[in-house]
């Protein structure tokens, strides 16, 4: 059996004989034998080897091992006297498992753009930096169910093939059957489409569980070429029965802060790579984020601020626009300088679902800002009036037909309740300090880009 | 704030006073006062709430309360006089939150066959088989991450567009942006389309990280209505570096009985449910699926069983076919009388990337039957030599160009790895006894079917 260097390093069996598997980073020759250094992707640093020149493959294969060999190697763990790492393996045979001609292969000792990675994803994981976010990722990834699941809320899988559009009709994919010709029959018998959002299909699941989650794959059609875009994503979506706003905001601070105070645990190494190399005070800016309560003021209020504070903002504020990213920016990282909830927002320009406020003017809606990123979370009480919510879904053009399964949920049972949105990726941005959304997805899809 | 339902059955804080939220399931009056019977969803059992006459609202909205209401109650928990509850809530306050007309809701208190629930998938959850299904089915997705997270494996979100494609065409639903017109350009600037297993991703990630395993949903555009079959499902996916066809059968052994053992103690009560109305003895059968090595042999052992049984099977048995359901059943349920891995099929009827071993007919393949449901693990080894995987590639009609990042994976630092695929929904089907595939996914697609 193989021991992972991860475990290694965590346990330093110095005296003990082991074998391990992985892929060479870099060899380096001293007189009558070498480094070689090894990672098997259980964590960021690797395992110096050292292989003499006894080793009876030492000249015709020991020599000429490069980037991206994979090799078996036994021997013993002795405590290496070299500085930065605390063992080292003695080899006492290392097999060749694969080769890798430097003449062709991609990935060489030097660094590397991540514009160059990108061009071959299915490479860049052997690097460094997208090793590490592959493992924030999954970690995060597990933080998250664990979170809710201490928590008592049920994972709901709502689907991913949907008759229903949540945010508004334009910007989905369409789904059909291969073999349909041009005007076949619809494979579900009515057009169909990728999700958008869970959303109104957790609420189905909230109203007979009481607290629920989704955690899956969301789409947009949208042909934006930026850093913060893709085409396919993961999205976190809580949605909790006999919740209101206030409720609300609290599970997402809850939740954010739990998620940043256990990557910080469980990624130290990976996260200290990020802060050196990517995004430099990262991890320090991380605990100020995961160690206090978040600041909050209504939009009226945000307006008020952004209109008397002074600035020339590109986009001129005045009350009942969305707010643009230059003032959730300001907001956040110069008027309150950590995360901040914005809540009652315009019911013009929010969708059909939220919780209109006795105002009649605004919904009970919020959104997290965090400094450095800017919107993180989206949510909002939804509207549990029957009454109300069919006048705002005629005013959106709905037809209500299409919706009485959701209608339903108001007309049989009703109960205030709440959710809201974390999109996976940004929350991936957020804690690795990437500046470009594709290196945080193991394979992104964006206009025109899905080699694989 | 509210308490859960399941916490004061766990906890039983006789004198307390606390508030609860949920649904009407039952109402029966006495002299006097009203028995309540209220879900919140976070277990099978209801509470039973007392309410008696001085209440102010009594006559006016207590003795109107119908099944699927939604209540908040404010009381005293103490112990229950009546049999097969140990505590109830004497009502203090009882407040109506929503209403459910009696008239037209369609959920009473009489028992609904499945495929009546099944044609209002937004309301189904509200009833005991069914909220029971979305329990065990959270709670074994939670498992699933536990099994593989304990063990060092990084999950990989592998794409949900593809534009490759792993079993073969045919059966792949296309995925285009709504805007485009009939012959207009592709979004991703090719023909994309759903993926149907992420095993090809997944290797990518191997050959970087090691251990990685997939959790996320797969599609068919297969026109098949049957009790087994859905159009989208989710599915399970490990992949595993320098591991051969026993390191394979070790983890997926594993992996199934701690699935099994998590679920039958976490969820004991739900599990109950289903061994008394669903599935008579299941929860014996588990455990002894659960406790006990997986048997093995090879398929042309198997082959010989079969022909030398003296049993009369429909589909006739030969070296070379595929075998069928009831061959199967009848290796695990009649000889075996438990689990069973068979292993090495012949090349001919196993997909291009299974390993072919030195016999030059069969590959390192493996399917793991289980009594009562059949196959629900399928797996091998990976082909991981250049040479012999292009050739296989040739022979099935790939286009080795376009899978070029695939085999880059062979090209630089191949090693020996393998994997294999649980289909999430078999092994929900399998722990509940349920005998249609649709009730345990919270919203079955098939063809035809997609009403949300």
């Amino acid at each position: 059996m193989h021991v992972k260097i991860r475990n290694l390093f965590e346990d330093q069996p110095v005296g003990e004989t082991v074998r391990v598997a992985g892929w060479v980073r870099t060899r380096r020759d001293a007189g009558g034998f070498s480094f070689v250094e090894v990672n098997d992707g259980s964590c960021l640093g690797n395992l110096q080897i050292l292989a003499d020149k006894g080793l009876a493959n030492y000249d015709a294969e020991v020599r000429r091992l490069t980037t991206g060999c994979s090799v078996e190697v036994e021997g013993v763990i002795r405590t290496s006297p070299a500085k930065g790492q605390a063992i080292e393996l003695q080899a006492g045979a290392v097999t060749v498992v694969g080769w890798a001609d430097p003449e062709t292969y991609p990935l060489q000792k030097k660094r590397h753009s991540f514009e160059f990675l990108r061009e071959m994803t299915h490479l860049r994981p052997r690097t460094n930096a997208l090793g590490a976010v592959a493992r924030v990722r999954s970690r995060l990834a597990y933080a998250v169910h664990a979170f809710f699941q201490e928590r008592g809320f049920i994972q709901v899988h709502t689907p991913i093939i949907t008759t229903s559009d949540c945010e508004g009709a334009g910007e989905m994919f369409q789904v059909r059957a291969m073999q349909q010709a041009g005007g076949a029959e619809e494979f579900f018998g009515r057009r169909a489409g990728l999700t958008v959002s869970g959303q109104l299909q957790a609420e189905v699941y909230a109203l007979a569980m009481g607290d629920v989650y989704t955690f899956g794959p969301t789409f947009r059609a949208e042909n934006s070429n930026t850093s913060r875009h893709l085409a396919e994503f993961w999205m976190i979506e809580p949605e909790m029965a006999f919740c209101d706003l206030a409720g609300n905001m609290r599970v997402a601070g809850e939740m954010l802060r739990y998620l940043l105070n256990d990557v910080l645990v469980h990624c130290a190494e990976d996260m200290e790579l990020f802060d050196r190399f990517i995004a430099q005070g990262l991890i320090g800016r991380l605990h100020g984020v995961a160690g206090q309560e978040f600041a909050h003021i209504t939009y009226s209020e945000a307006v008020e601020r952004l209109l008397s504070c002074g600035k020339a903002f590109e986009f001129p504020v005045q009350w009942g626009i969305d707010l643009q990213s230059e003032h959730e920016r300001y907001l956040t990282e110069e008027v309150f300088r950590r995360p901040l909830i914005v809540t009652d927002y315009p019911a013009a320009i929010k969708p059909f679902y939220m919780r209109v406020n006795d105002d009649g003017k605004t919904v009970a809606a919020m959104d997290i800002l965090v400094p450095g990123v800017g919107e993180i979370i989206g949510g909002s009480q939804r509207e549990e009036r029957l009454a109300v919510l069919e006048k705002r879904m005629l005013e959106a053009g709905i037809d209500l037909e299409e919706y009485r399964w959701y209608l339903d949920l108001r007309r049989y049972g009703s109960v205030p309740h709440a959710g809201f949105g974390l999109g996976f990726e940004r929350l991936v941005q957020f804690v690795t300090g990437m500046a470009n959304i594709r290196e945080v997805i193991p394979f992104p899809r964006t206009p025109g880009f899905a080699p694989c």
